[in-house]
């Protein structure tokens, strides 16, 4: 009796295991080919995502994002008029040129080729680099030469009708399954090696902000003696995940020049849009294990599918669905939780902004005092450079982060409060300098902020004074 | 049978509703009188909450609060030590020669009577307002003289027994239903008129925040020209419930000196411990409803009874409890958020802090040689005053709150943010009226800290540097 039920018990393990599929696979009428860049193909495979990818080319309607107002009723936003120091401290190169609010994904590529001032691309190749699809192609295809090699002649060898194709499928999906992936090696894949994390031990969860890290990042360009660039890296050396700090990104840009700034005349590097590292140093969300996807993608439904919403964007101009989906309040109280900490960001912002620029101003005073030969003390200029340069960067940081302080309040108003103490600091030892060298300061500098912001590039962008983003607090006018 | 039905409704009515008992009456072995505030008395009616009361006595462990070590392992903690700037800016007044981390709620009035330098008590018998369950009984007794009285001869009128006893049982409850109430009409009651608030239409809800409002609140002590007190007011005139803004704090601090700084000379007014008005100022606890008792008394079993925890202390000291009755996550996830926003709050406060006492002795500097007769530019000067009073009522507000910026984190950056601009703003201008005026001012200014620290008052008080609490992020090593 004993063999008779293990062999009833073997003949049934067969029945169930043996000799059903071997494996459950979605049935696909469409498969899309490797290497397949264009998001058409994709589509036909997967038409939802698709279609909200497609989106991203729509406009949002105004309001909904007190400070953030990309392509709100069809209207590109000027940054430099929203934040009017920016367009003085960027003077010197095509940031301070044209530097608008961003739209949505849709626009990437075809903002360069057809929209902002072409000082813009002026890097060269290595501009191209999170704007196509075809980023890794062209950058294995020419070597070093894709970054140096003129924008024009890079973007040339893009095929004709994706000449204006932005970020699509293929940047962050494999095609077989669609699954995450790191598609830019040369950035991002080489960025997690410089802080230890191993690409093949990343869970989905950490690629549903990873994938985003391949561009919301900031980054350096590296240049040759002639200004060529000779590369591009994200100055994540010397961190680790979760604490790439501002200390360690200025750090890196300090080393890596890329402009020089007319008011000043110093030599200087930048930062760029770093919200994947400000968001995962320390924020509650990220630490609350929230993903770049779980806010900006939250799960939607479409007919009988449950998709991530492809059309990316601020839950602000979304009904707070990213939000509600964990918080129980209504959204009107979460927006006005996102309000208070982006109106208090806007607020310091405005203070570090201001007195940066003052001390701009004022270094361009004791430069023009010196070479008419005033003895501006060289070691109290030199220690305001050094506080001047502490501000600036953090000052950028904030001001490029996309959030308006929002990823991680804390952390913006403790990076904005010491660029407000560097910038104090470097202005008082540029106010004793001038002073001990006879020259008169006014206690309000005269910023001459239309000579930035009036006649801009090729089409004379001019200070749109209705979106200048004014201290919610109203403090900035005691200074 | 329609009217026997009626009369059996009616019947059954009446032994239902006529002939039960009228209302459901806890029966009470012990009542307390009208105007009882010995609360050995209370103790009597309710035994469970006066023990905790009692345990407010006790010290804590210590490591459990990174910046608030009240009594932990029974030592006190002087706070002049561990942020040293102050010992510098308050020099000139009792807040200069002992201020002290607080102690539990028993400790109150002992503290004044046993422990602390006599020149805190220096104001008069209005520094019992919050310490003793007798100041509304004294204020009524003495009238305007209740004031201005030496502390010692009010402090005298209390009945012998309890000459010791800090906040008790009345002063937060009505002695027949221990209902919660704000027993302070002269100061709290006073302030809630100013805003219009009615007191009669506050919900329990209120009430749970509002009676510790009663004294964890900044407050005026107005002067007559003989410097001697003639009230006490806390500064919400022109303010509404939820939005006594640093600003408005600030206005009226400005109009009612107190003290004069000896650094600088000038006649100042001072902010106390603004926890409610910081609390109730936008932040995400108050604008989820939150009341100080939810957070700082939370509910606990003893025996078969619910009751919340009469030990008010930090929820750090107390297994987080306040905190996991609303969050899911666990104590050591929750303890590191509020350590992530102390700890910039303590950073930014040390630049706020060190930049405040720099601007000070820039003063100190500028008028020793006006004195010596330089010609130190009045307009530079009276503009940089402005500021730097600006940059000290921030710093004292952030620096005297209890949570170390906790109750309102975006906030008290933004406050802190305001104060470091107003502090570089008045050192640059200090600079530069210096160096017209032909005096040297090094780079880095010799605060003399060891000055204002050393030898304080009676029991010649000394600079305790283990307490010293330096910046977490070492920017400050940068200035």
């Amino acid at each position: 009796m004993k063999k008779d039920l293990l062999c009833a018990l073997a003949a049934g393990a067969v029945l169930l295991w043996g000799c059903g599929p071997r494996q459950t696979e979605v049935i696909r009428s469409f498969k899309v080919a490797e290497g397949e860049l264009d998001p058409a193909e994709w589509g036909k495979a997967w038409p939802l995502h698709y279609l909200g990818w497609t989106s991203t080319r729509e406009p949002s309607a105004s309001g909904l994002s007190r400070y953030k107002r990309g392509y709100d009723d069809k209207k590109v936003c000027d940054k430099l008029s929203e934040y009017p120091y920016l367009a003085l401290l960027f003077n010197g190169w095509g940031f301070g040129v044209e530097y608008n609010e961003p739209r949505g994904h849709a626009w990437m590529l075809e903002e360069q080729v057809r929209h902002v001032d072409q000082s813009r691309m002026k890097a060269g190749g290595v501009c191209l680099s999170c704007k196509t699809p075809y980023a890794s192609r062209l950058r294995q295809e020419l070597g070093a030469a894709y970054f140096s090699k003129p924008w024009e002649e890079v973007h040339a060898r893009i095929p004709e009708k994706h000449r204006s194709l932005g970020v699509s499928c293929s940047d962050c999906h494999e095609p077989t399954t669609a699954g995450l992936r790191i598609e830019r090696g040369f950035t991002l894949g080489a960025a997690l090696a410089d802080i230890g994390m191993d690409r093949a031990a990343l869970s989905p969860q950490d690629l549903r902000s990873l994938v985003c890290a391949q561009c919301h990042v900031t980054y350096n360009i590296p240049k040759d003696r002639e200004q060529r660039s000779v590369g591009l890296f994200f100055p994540w050396k010397g961190a680790k995940d979760g604490k790439v700090s501002v200390e360690t990104v200025i750090a890196h840009a300090r080393k890596t020049p890329e402009w020089t700034q007319s008011v000043t005349g110093f030599s200087l590097g930048f930062i760029r849009h770093p919200e994947y590292e400000f968001f995962s140093n320390d924020s509650t969300h990220w630490k609350a294990g929230a993903s770049c996807a779980d806010c900006h993608m939250p799960y939607q439904r479409t007919g009988s599918y449950k998709i991530s919403d492809h059309r990316v964007m601020s839950p602000l101009k979304n009904g707070m669905r990213g939000c509600i989906q964990c918080h129980p309040e209504t959204k009107e109280w979460l927006t006005e939780r996102v309000r208070s900490a982006q109106d208090r960001t806007i607020s310091l912002l405005n203070r570090a902004g201001y007195a940066t620029a003052t001390a701009a101003k004022l270094f361009e005073l004791a430069h023009a005092e010196r070479d008419k030969g005033a003895d501006i003390d060289s070691a109290l200029h030199d220690r305001a450079k050094a506080h001047y340069e502490e501000a600036f960067y953090r000052l950028v940081f904030v001001g490029a982060e996309n959030s308006v302080g929002f990823h991680n309040p804390s952390e913006a108003l403790r990076v904005l409060g010491d660029a407000v103490a560097h910038a104090g600091k470097a202005e008082a030892l540029l106010r004793q300098a001038l002073a001990a060298a006879r020259v008169e300061v006014p206690v309000k500098v005269d910023l001459q902020l239309a000579k930035y912001l009036e006649g801009r590039g090729k089409r004379k962008l001019g200070f749109d004074r209705n979106v200048e983003l004014q201290d919610p607090f109203g403090t900035q006018a005691s200074f």
